[in-house]
């Protein structure tokens, strides 16, 4: 690989080289990069704007996750978001913080998978800011988007005995982090070791390249469901669950039995002596999608390939429960993932 | 001052402790923080999007930028971009990094400053994400705005004859830094040092309060002008003038005469035997408008307080240059703040 130092081509020259040819994917986008703002039009629909900041040796390492899926993570944490509103992500505005220690060549690699990102998406890159860093490599991109105002879902909308739904599986990116954590202490001073994930790629993928579960809406909205509350689960379930409760005023009930985790996951946990439904419910980074329908849905949602029913909401006195498989209630905390306590 | 560390609040106490109490002054505004997007809505006018990302060490340095005022100007740079499209801006989201050194109270101070900037210029605080940092403080805010349709002005209208205008003036924000960087190094080990700034505070305020040019769109309404270009003076005039003129697909001449400076930026230029015109050219900072207008406002733009005529557009073959007092033709050159040659 060709080693080419930023600083040879200075602040505009990096932003002119990593947004040239950039393809514009949205009516909505009608300027992009190249000025003191982007200019887009939303007409009768709402805007949704979100924002996440990603940084170097609190939210990712880069001694095991490479910079194109780096790149690719980071924009679909923020398309998550837009989906949990029910809305559709229409464009990101990428800020890049970059220290000495990379090269243009990184920084490529980066924004390829960004636009990878983008072009999966169907979403516009239209503005941004690049700098030199101190120390280590910093990430901040803000994704709008839009939606009809009667179709938007807000995490607030959750009712005594809605039932409670999630997508895919939970705890994959967490034993996934482990594993790989795992193997960077093993591999520590060794040159060029190449560990064996066969059999774990599932849980390395979710961890390093996840998805936003734009395909999760679709189905609701082909069953012709819409849900009463709803959020992506990235600091884990149990975080996710009070966030509902709280801003909906309710309780709710889950089942241990109804939690979806993929047998990856469990043979990972069991490997690494871990406990499992911990895993699960507090691993965070699983962008799947949270979310309450009324009790009158039930069939309909019985019918999901893209979801399960998980449990269902009480009135706010009963508080927010575990039902484990032997009975036993366990009360619901936010154990999520604080960087707060990282440092 | 009360020492709280952030840990015993984690993300969710913290970005709650900041954002309680927030008034949202903008009927675009439709739901503000508390939800994994905003939601806001411009009906039929242009949204305008733009970002900023500020790091310590390289954007600002806290042995000499009071919080309040950081988080100030950190709002402020951002609006500035807005009305360089002859915008209004509306909303920001602000994501905070946060390394372990800075108290709760700390964080107060910069977000009362951030409050504060948004009062003044009606903006929306609607969203944002706080982390911990492993060095430093890293402040990343996106600002959108709207404006109808027709009155967004570009950097890509001006025109062979058209006037080039600058409102304020240029270098003072510049010196500002050379002074505060002055006492920083004379007060080195010196407890309870208070440098004397009687005289210098203008150049002082413009470095550490900029303001946004608000009141230069206001004139240029009621005086009937539409700039056919626009930007704002962030990396400094010679730059600025590089990007209208690259595109615009045009050239330019300006005269050092026209050049707005202050005395006190003047005075401080003298003693710390730089050049003037170099420090008003490439300062940046300075936060003002650049604009271009049609040959036929000559009368209009001479009326303006907020602005003055300093140079005409001229055929792209022409070049830049500035006019010198001794009518020497200088090439103008982007010798503007290069963040990535401070590494």
């Amino acid at each position: 690989m060709n080693e080419t130092e930023i600083s040879t081509l200075g602040e505009f020259g990096l932003i002119d080289h990593l947004t040239e040819n950039i393809s514009l994917r949205n009516d909505s986008t009608r300027h992009g990069v190249g000025d003191d703002c982007a200019v887009l039009h939303y007409g009768d629909r709402e805007t949704l704007v979100t924002t996440d900041l990603l940084l170097e040796g609190i939210h990712f390492d880069l001694s095991y996750v490479p910079l194109k899926h780096l790149g690719y993570k980071a924009v679909v944490v923020n398309l998550s978001d837009i989906y949990a509103m029910n809305g559709t992500p229409r464009q990101i505005t990428v800020s890049l913080g970059i220290s000495k220690r990379f090269t243009l060549e990184h920084i490529e690699q980066l924004y390829a998978g960004m636009r990878i990102a983008c072009e999966e998406y169907g979403v516009d890159i239209v503005g941004g800011d690049t700098s030199a860093s101190v120390t280590g490599l910093i990430i901040s991109i803000t994704c709008l988007g839009d939606a009809k105002r009667d179709e938007i879902v807000y995490r607030n909308g959750a009712r005594d005995t809605d039932l409670v739904c999630v997508s895919g599986d939970l705890g994959a990116a967490y034993m996934g982090l482990q594993l790989l954590e795992r193997e960077r202490v093993a591999s520590a001073g060794m040159k060029d070791f190449q560990p064996d994930f066969a059999g774990r790629e599932y849980i390395i993928e979710r961890q390093l390249k996840p998805e936003a579960r734009r395909d999760v809406l679709d189905e609701l909205h082909q069953l012709g469901i819409k849900p009463t509350a709803m959020m992506d689960v990235s600091d884990g379930l149990s975080s996710e669950l009070l966030h509902i409760c709280r801003n909906s005023k309710v309780g709710c009930r889950i089942y241990e039995e109804r939690i979806p985790i993929d047998y990856q996951t469990a043979i990972m946990a069991e490997e690494l002596n871990m406990n499992l439904v911990t895993a699960a419910m507090n691993g965070g980074e699983d962008y799947e999608l949270l979310f309450t329908v009324p009790l009158t849905d039930h069939e309909k949602v019985a019918q999901m390939k893209t979801a399960r029913l998980i449990g269902h909401i009480t009135k706010p006195e009963l508080g927010a429960y575990l039902i484990t498989r032997d009975n036993a209630e366990l009360e619901i905390r936010a154990q999520g993932w604080n960087a707060f306590d990282k440092q």
